[in-house]
């Protein structure tokens, strides 16, 4: 709840009218980075060759980021991002989120169920394309005919061969669309990840801070026909005492970015958005606080649901708070009058410009984006909260259909993918498109422990809350309820459901629709009874306020770049981009701190309550342990969630450690840069090497990093 | 999250410019009722003789209304206004909550423990000795002076006698000063209540909303010397069936408005007060749910501690809709802007004619109360959280210390008291003044019945709640939990604390701070040691916010005098009020309905799944009941929390039902009042016979109300 002064407003609004990037902002794809604005700022000298190994030694895994690290696959990211596979891996015997995992030999390294990895090898442009397979149409026929013509480009680069993956990305918000082709890896194997503790030491508290006290970080294999993927190109390991002042390059997928919204489009967040998803955010987090205090077991089952509710919840108070911010709010909406600025007067110079040639073709062509972006948010107010909590995929917020539940989430894409697999692919929901079937797939059969308690958790919680939001006399509510209760209801479909078996999984998507009509699993017959209610939600969101306002975007992006020419970047849309920035502290209201944390000062924050305990190896391991060893440090590189893990690399290439976080103030990046708040925080390699060599043992991947 | 339609918004815009009161809107003192206005809008013909009985057959009862309803002290209220007496007669064992109360003999009614109810006896103008004790006062000073100004005033009043109570009751933030005398009955018995279910069918889903069918109502009775009182002034019971179109009105004590504030502060609300407290009570909402599902005696236990936390947060619910709603914001803009041209007209025209006279004493002397209210608001915005966390009482929000903990509150009340009862009364936090010890002493005396599991919850959420607030790093936040956690610093309070025990908590108070500071018991010892910390934030907040914020709104209230004459209302202040209306149903956007409801509809929307199942006996009783008998009906006054059990009359002084709920719509009256939407709910006295006599045996009273 801490506001900024007068003095560090004058400070960002010194940023404010600049709608075009500044030094160091910005999230740069590999194919428009500002190579000269970069070697300028930075004193760097770095070029398109040194991008491209860059690029090739990048690695996206799952919703987090990574770097090659050996030419032997061996990649590191985040403890944080391995927390899913190292749950996946545990029992409540044997719980590696408790003890670390630390293998022997390679072949102790373990697969991670569900796993994949990908590396972006070619990018090129389809904009044409895709503006023309939308031409001319509206509403839920444009988003259809887009959809259907990424995934024909998509198939047409990438059918049958299972190691590659397709994607039409989107870029400023519609006004380019390019194919990412990747390298994909569906075997990745754990191969090493500290005690829970040592990444998380200070626990939610700690969490969107700096000084900082974590080694949050891990590796993971990288597996090809069951041997260690060839990895020639790759980041050297630089495990030196890092410098302040020093220029990085953070190379990652960073997520989501809404830094193109028009204020209308801000407010909808700030008033609908943001407070639904996090007010009922907040209660699942109370219900799964009291159920993880139930027993030794039920505070395994939840421990790694609440870190993930808990980084999601505090991600969006950051946010609430960037909006609620008087100063912030006022840069942002001087931004924007300072585009309108630039868009009225090119527009006026066209038309005096046409009248003067006789030129009447243009009149009336173009519009107003902002008011037709205006005219939107009525409609989206009213209907986010039954499309959040019914189908997900906003676009906008965090709230999805489900509650979390995995058996709920697997029903879902059965009777789904069952239902559209009878249409041709154009035809089809876009996530179910030939060219995704894979993906979609390797989802479903991937082995995972599943807990019936805390599905029973999320489902209850997720029927009362629609309930909640909806009204009881919705029909939709009476619908997904009938004359159950949310307690009754959920507690049936948990218990009577045989879907945590991979092979009924299985036999139900090989047996396609037939057999999922045929199925008497109650959690298939729930989701097949509420498809009607479901799609009818979806069509209506996608006509009247996804296609309207894809179709403003673009016209917004149009304008940008006729006002502000290529010096704009595309907001994040969890596809590989660089930015780049300085090792350095911070010095504004609220947030005040030297560049770098050293493992003294773990000792000194640690009081051995939680989440102040230090991992008992990390702590045995006190005396080994250089004190003055530089833990975490702070860069003013421009990150979001998703550049989780992402790789810290300097002009030469060496990776310098991975980024795990940021803090809260630097949450308003989703909505706007400001450099002098904006802090990534790194966990660095010598905090790495140091936890490899001194705590757990793992000599044999120091060696493999080449570390002397 | 409905929002208008464009027709409902023009619909309010018509109300928009005015600040001044229309047609049915206001919560007016008895003193300053408009008389001729409601007569001529409600074709009625009451005078100042009906006005005074209907305020001395008006109770006010804890924070809820009541009316007399019989010479021999019989009070109908609210079920919900008893639910704490109830749960505190109860036990896991005999729990009235599930069975109704229903006493066969006089004899049997038991006496509420802690239960106060007052009646309004007279009204005097302090205004003059308030205003001048605080002149020329700044801060802190002042707030102090107007406090002991206040003391001093109640103790020449009432003191020495216990069967009164004095209280100074600012109006028009400020702008008037009322000393209230009470008449003061300690000794409360509870005389009838239905089974909780036929009281609150459709629970949390159905509460805010209509149609209804929920039978809220129940009887006290007020005893003196171990008697029923005698009550010769008291309403008449009229059973008979309502006429919609009639025109009623309704006394009670609403608890709070904020129709007053600048758009400054109402922004404030929306950005800060409004999304902590949600999302904080939210969580607790969460872990009281799971909580209360471990087991019976749990839910036993939580059971009225989560139905008063989702009516707070539903009404919070409520007004931040009506905060977030783009119409109902450009309303209250509107009329601001309309009340700062009066303003900026009349200072112009004043300074106009001081000129002509050669008049320079007023020059600067008024100032722009709208700029210092600004002025103030990042204060505000900055200080709130640990204002609300560690103090409580902001006036602002509903967040207070101690998370609710029964045993948290006597402790710091003894510390507390302790402290200031060394002082003189005038020097002491205003709520010790000798005048209000009488009414401290009671709540710490009353036996109530403590759960010490729900006590953990409570603590544990609380102090988690303010370390993630505040921030771990906080030196208010070190000084609350020092090396523990909250998890084990409130296990231990809780488990070591005596204060359960009333005999404990007699000892103490009557030793003073002598016995307080010799105390070992943890929960005194813990209170003891952070109230440096906790009274230093409340001065801060007094100085910079409270007292710099009366004083503008002093000046706001002056102008609006001027401005509107005596065509406004104060504010709700939680004391006695009458608003009136008619018995309408409503025809808006997202709230469409008729006048009632009957028993009827009640078995038509039973599913019999919680929270939809009718209460057993009620149940039984169906072949007995008319099922044409008015259940609920809907009127058009203007209510608000604190309103419940609020007597209804029609212009004879027959009472027809008591208000107990109104919509979620109508949630926006906190800041201003919508003829259009507004809608209370009310529990007609026709349903009240039916259940007393036909399905809880209670023809004792039914012939007490003289029914025939």
């Amino acid at each position: 709840m801490r506001h900024l002064t007068l003095a560090a407003s004058a400070a960002i609004l010194a940023f404010a009218a600049a709608s075009a990037a500044r030094a160091e902002e910005g999230m740069w794809t590999f194919d428009n980075f500002p190579i000269a604005r970069a070697n300028q700022t930075l004193g760097t000298n770095i070029d398109q060759a040194w991008l491209d190994r860059v690029r090739l030694s990048s690695v996206k895994f799952g919703g987090c980021s990574a770097g090659i690290v050996s030419g032997e696959g061996l990649v590191m990211t985040n403890n944080h991002c391995v927390a899913t596979c190292v749950a996946n891996l545990s029992t409540q015997a044997v719980n590696y989120a408790e003890t670390g995992f630390a293998p022997r030999t390679r072949e102790e390294e373990l697969k991670c169920p569900g796993g994949t990895a990908e590396i972006l090898t070619d990018i090129s442009d389809v904009t044409e394309r895709m503006h023309a397979a939308g031409a001319g149409l509206e509403g839920q026929a444009f988003t259809q005919a887009r959809d259907a013509e990424a995934g024909r480009i998509e198939q047409e680069a990438c059918a049958g061969d299972a190691t590659v993956r397709c994607q039409v990305v989107s870029l400023y918000r519609g006004g380019q669309f390019k194919l990412y082709k990747y390298r994909r890896y569906t075997d990745v194997r754990l191969a090493w990840a500290p005690e829970d503790r040592a990444a998380t030491f200070g626990g939610d508290l700690d969490n969107f801070s700096f000084p900082r006290f974590a080694i949050d970080a891990a590796f993971i294999r990288l597996y090809e026909n069951g041997a260690p993927a060839a990895t020639p190109t790759h980041f050297k390991w630089n495990a030196d005492k890092p410098v302040e002042g020093t220029p990085v390059f953070v190379a990652g997928s960073p997520g989501a970015t809404q830094r193109l919204l028009s204020m209308d489009q801000l407010m909808t967040l700030r008033d609908v958005v943001l407070p639904m998803d996090q007010l009922i955010a907040s209660e699942l987090r109370g219900r799964l606080i009291r159920f993880s205090e139930e027993s030794e077991e039920n505070a395994f089952i939840a421990m790694d649901p609440i870190v993930g509710l808990e980084n999601t919840y505090k991600r969006g108070l950051g946010r609430m708070r960037a909006l609620t911010d008087p100063d912030f709010m006022r840069m942002k909406t001087e931004a924007e009058a300072d585009f309108i600025s630039r868009w009225m007067a090119r527009e006026a110079a066209g038309a005096a410009g046409r009248a003067a040639s006789g030129d009447a073709s243009h009149a009336g062509s173009s519009g107003t984006p902002w008011l037709t972006l205006a005219a939107i948010q009525p409609t989206q107010r009213e209907l986010y909260p039954a499309m959040a909590l019914l189908e997900g995929g906003t676009g906008v917020g965090t709230t999805s259909p489900g509650g979390g539940s995995q058996l709920f989430s697997w029903a879902r894409t059965l009777v789904r993918a069952a239902q559209e697999r009878e249409k041709p692919s154009a035809q089809r929901l876009p996530e179910y498109a030939d060219s995704r079937l894979a993906g979609v797939q390797s989802g479903l059969f991937a082995e995972r422990p599943v807990y019936p308690s805390l599905e029973q958790v999320r489902m209850e919680w997720w029927l009362s809350k629609t309930r909640e939001w909806l009204t009881v006399d919705d029909p939709r509510v009476r619908g997904l309820l009938g004359r159950e209760s949310p307690e009754q209801l959920s507690a049936r479909l948990v218990e009577g459901t045989k879907l945590a078996d991979p092979a009924v999984r299985r036999a139900l998507w090989e047996g396609g629709l037939a057999a999922i009509e045929a199925s008497d699993d109650p959690m298939i017959r729930y989701l097949l009874s509420i498809q009607d209610e479901t799609r009818a939600v979806r069509s209506d969101w996608e006509a009247r306020v996804e296609a309207p306002t894809s179709r403003a975007s673009e016209q917004l992006a149009a304008a940008r770049f006729a006002a502000y020419g290529d010096a704009v970047y595309p907001d994040a849309t969890g596809t590989l981009r660089l930015t780049y920035g300085k090792i350095e502290g911070s010095d504004v209201p609220g947030q005040r701190f030297g560049a770098f944390t050293t493992f003294a000062g773990l000792w000194d924050r640690a009081t051995g309550a939680p989440p102040f305990d230090v991992a008992p190896k990390l702590l045995a391991a006190k005396d080994r342990i250089d004190p003055d060893t530089v833990m975490d440090m702070a860069v003013s590189s421009d990150t979001i969630g998703g550049s989780s893990g992402s790789p810290v690399v300097n002009e030469a290439g060496e990776i310098l450690g991975a980024n795990f976080d940021s803090t809260v103030l630097t949450q308003r990046n989703a909505y706007g840069y400001d450099r002098n708040v904006n802090r990534s925080v790194i966990v660095t390699t010598g905090a790495v090497t140091a936890a490899l060599r001194d705590v757990y043992g793992m000599e044999r991947l120091v060696e493999e990093l080449g570390v002397e």
